[in-house]
């Protein structure tokens, strides 16, 4: 699912960015063609997310390396599991490590926060979406884990929604005028999300004909005026520090979608070393 | 301290993430000439980061949009405290909002995060280090984080610093070995470390004649005992999960370095927002 | 409304592939400090596109450079107008004058016929649309040229609309099992399309809840038919080599859209030369 | 006769433009693994050119993608001809899908009109060629369309050839003085080509040693004189709005070449479609 | 004469190949607003080339940095001509200071070392001539630094010229036939060149009718032999280790152009320092 | 030992400067699919180095080129040795010849210079060093030619080394504080080197605890005082205009390095050509 290309530009520039003229200690202490095996090993029990990307790593740096993955991205693992081996060059292995464990780590996190969310409000037809806080450089890499722990993807950019913000109804005049200019003038092929913070203005985007109404900062009971009030005429999603929220109340009031910026914004790595043998 | 240049691609790059082609919801919903002003509000308390950075994104974005910030990188701010006020075309300022708090979010997290750390410590003469576990693509500036919050940088890249770790050691058949070798081919610019986890390795590391020790996963007492021994004819490095143990007991072993992953690998950004007036 | 850095990459790119390692006509014959005025000239009534663009271009070979246009894009121009006055270096302005000249007579080519098109179906409430046949690597150039025609945008690329054709039908297993995929998987801010062929499949585009239903290649009477069928229960959106048919009558079917590959990638340049004095 | 590693980076900066996050659409309807075949078919007939650079297109999207063709750069094709046939992931197939078919249809459109205006001249020994009127990023591959239709090429670039216009003759203070500088200063494996209108000029172009005498805008009279009075002591080449003139007359002056921009830059593609089975 | 856009590039590359990820003994050292000043002292006598593009590095840096300079590109200079004064911040300056150093040594280096050999020619009608074997990177700069010198350039890359050798001969067959095939297939603005080592092969690319005899590796006699044969019917190249030939005596023999690689790669670099006041 | 995946960029973007639009020589006169075959002959005796990177080229430009050496960097040929084989499409290896021949003669030159030099002084236990003075670009590759001939490299880059020079200490207001600075703020890794030029301030740099000490343009009788007074409490390099020097008598008087600029900026290569069959 995720570009192959693209994949090789991010390793590039991340391990130009790691060696800079070279990784000196291995240069000077390791002979050439040493050869080095070790294990992949979760500290800690999570969602594995990243596997293939941390193979390319190696791949990259060396076509030789052998790395065999004993999960998938998405499995469950406890701590102890050995998720991978790896065997090759040690010269090799040694230059993609810390590059390969930033990846794993980093995503792992993200997919195992996710899974915990999507958990906990199960009972309920809802969506746990993404957001565009995420690490510039690696968008498309965090919202890959995301649908890895069971979440959704809200917009990858700016050219993939439109969502018309307080910022944006005040400069066309009022909900009414720029939900109008959004139909006149951007491309059909997108829905029109309105953010509304008050039933006033749920009443104007619906009379606007918004197609999905974003509940921004809503206590829970407006929240559950305002779906209640919608009534399945326009998508519904709520959002504003829902990291914070007890997220089962906010499912209970019906709506469609929990959009939630911590999930890639604050982020704990899952714990994963590389055991040499 | 951050090149500007550099500063100026990391800023493209991840504008281009971003915008694709282009931001439709304001292209088409905000006058083009419209003007707009607004002030960056801490939500927390902390040490605030990115200041110069996220002024670059406006700038980069339209010249014109004019950023005035009441803090400085290193400053501490209380919850509530207006950090910047923004003013310029709406457009300008909406294009670059999410990337400009993006950054100066986590780079105050990270500075916040060191400067905690940092006062733990404070009654000892040891230095709290980062490490390479950084966000792919964002090193140098995470980097400039922690020496805002009062930490010191660990090396940038595998190219100016000697780490001989585990691995080096078996592969050059030795510590003694190992030592040599880099000696022998490494420029005599930099110092060589070497990675140890008993008081039998920091013996070999010592008669090597090791520049730096890094005492790896040591208990307190035989961290105590290897600092003793060594007595100041190398420096020395304490290192392994340490943003998990009691930071005050590591420093009063008498090391000169603590090194910390997670300052930089398990980042809450500090909260800040744009409000519009 | 183009983006100003993309657009100094476009034409670094051109002026490279146009110049290699220099101008040695130029550099030869003409004495590095002489000036130079002259004329653009339209050879042929149109509508003006790329004004902005062309200006560019003599603003990034020299910035000295003064360009004075007396239209402004969407205007139209006749036979002999003088649309814009330059004046700057020799060698400044004949470096730049092939570029600037291939810009503006593809992108008014592009907009007259746009508006050509337009105006044929002015009498309907439909909408001309471009679509993804562009030239490769001036997709947002040939975009903006279609707007300022009088024309809409379709996607600009694959990840801003989500459009069903024939394969992905059949990949899916049917009309309703793809929509139900797109609406599952997708974001949310994405309608979904649907592309069909007949009557019976625009029962199932219906039945599956497709928002826009693109007939495609149908005769006049089935496309009537069809419109009347969804009754605004979708948008819907005529395609198919419509330069070919009549286009008063596809509107009259009373389809919201017609899209026309032929805008873009069937152009014949406005004649516009430039006239030293 | 194209360079490999440049058709790479064109068909990467086209697929970029076209893709941006993903193909949306494939990635949600169709599974991953399923496979497909198809044909691609003339849809009118004429010269086929782009074959390799289709083949590319759909090698780079993934290696295992089966292209075979039945027809080379060149060949001519009737309507409703199989010109090749694809089989493959459905998903890399309709990624790449209309990349290749822009590509295909641009350059046989190009070679068609080149073949169809070498015919008209074939009675005569004169040389049809391209100009520097080509579209921004794809000289290289028009120019070969250009020979591919049984054309050649005038200079690539700036750099390749020195061709003396009105306005550096008027810089350098005549005809004579810029061949002069010309001949003192550019490389010796350049030929001096200068562009003249009237009798009088081609006198001075004569006098002056040009290797080449470009006859721009002459009426058919003046043209036959100038060419009988250089009588082969330089080359010769007409040029000036030539897809409009009657070219067999043109060819009948004796003139080495003509020149035509609108060979590249007012091109109808050949209508070719991809069928899937 | 030296594009300004591709000098920036060649700057930027240079600089990050030398900076890294900073300069960390003068960010360590120096007070970040310290300002300093000095002069550039040539330290030997010869012709000074690259005074703009060194100032060009100290703007690059920083656009505040003061770079006057006292002498111009192609001037004589003596041992100990202060040739330029720079003031500015001290971080700038030290920043900067090698790369400038290196291209104006190795440019000045060029041009004294071409004066020289045009110096020892200049009772001749002859011009001298570089080689395409220059710096990889730096082909523009050195081939400036020649014309600096008072040399000329022979062609920029294998696009613009002709030059047909000894294999290419072989794989078509005979001097008459790679002639005839570079005439009918390359673009009409190139001369053809063909290089001969002995009489007879002057007498086929006579026939051939070459435009330009390259007489390589001849000795004196055969050379003055083969001039008085062509009798300016083509024009004469000399060429092969001129470096090491007696070139009154090569230019005596009557030939048009001596090309020597040595001009540009054996450079022994002027000596030029900055010494800060 | 160098980086693959950079030495394909420099090759790319040197063949790029070489190549422009295409070889039109080779394209014009040599049958596509003609094969070829040539020898790789030293016309002088010396060191080789860069047999693999002008391998790289080769099978840069053409997968199936086969090369085949017959001496690996580092060894000494004799004139007249064939050192290397080459076979393929003749086309592709005249693309590439130039190229090739140009990484291998300078290379091969810096080593054969560096061979001569360490020999020089192999009566003592002194190291040779390169210094930054580096061909832009061609860094990489010139220290490793450096270490082929069987010297050793001072830093790379700006980042891997401290130097305190006269206009840091000048800056820091005295090697003592410039010192203090560079330990307190710089990363622990690197050692601090200071450069003095009178004994005076080879104490202060003792005192101040430098740990390598230049001794810059000092005569032979001072530098051996210097080195006396140090007493190997620091590591001690000799500096200024080496290769003017008796290096015999630098190296006697005890110094641990000895750095020349002349290895890298004053190169005359090694003369190789490319003899085809």
């Amino acid at each position: 699912m995720i570009d192959q290309k693209q994949l090789l530009k991010t390793i590039e520039t991340a391990l130009a960015e790691d060696i800079c003229t070279g990784d000196i200690t291995t240069q000077t202490t390791v002979p050439e063609n040493m050869m080095i095996s070790g294990s992949f090993i979760a500290k800690a029990a999570g969602v594995i997310c990243g596997m293939d990307m941390s193979k390319a790593v190696f791949a990259y740096v060396d076509a030789k390396v052998v790395f065999n993955s004993f999960f998938n991205d998405g499995d469950t693992v406890s701590k102890g599991d050995v998720i991978a081996r790896i065997e090759g060059r040690a010269a090799s292995v040694l230059t993609g490590e810390r590059l390969a464990l930033n990846f794993l780590q980093r995503l792992s996190g993200i997919a195992t926060k996710t899974r915990e969310t999507v958990e906990k409000v199960s009972a309920f037809p809802v969506k746990i979406l993404d957001t565009r806080k995420t690490t510039p450089g690696l968008r498309i890499y965090e919202k890959y884990a995301v649908r890895t722990g069971g979440g959704f993807n809200h917009r990858f950019t700016l050219s993939d929604g439109i969502l018309i913000k307080d910022n944006h109804i005040k400069a066309a005049g009022g909900i009414q005028s720029a939900v109008q200019a959004a139909r006149r003038f951007a491309p059909h092929t997108l829905k029109i999300e309105v953010e509304v913070e008050t039933l006033g203005q749920v009443d104007e985007a619906l009379a606007a004909g918004a197609d999905i109404i974003m509940l921004d900062n809503m206590d829970l009971n407006t929240m559950a005026h305002a779906v209640a009030r919608i009534g399945k005429r326009a998508l519904t999603e709520a959002s504003g520090n829902m990291d914070q929220k007890d997220l089962e109340m906010v499912a209970a009031t019906g709506v469609d979608f929990i959009s939630i910026g911590a999930l890639t914004n604050a982020v704990i790595p899952l714990d994963i070393s590389l055991k040499f043998d």
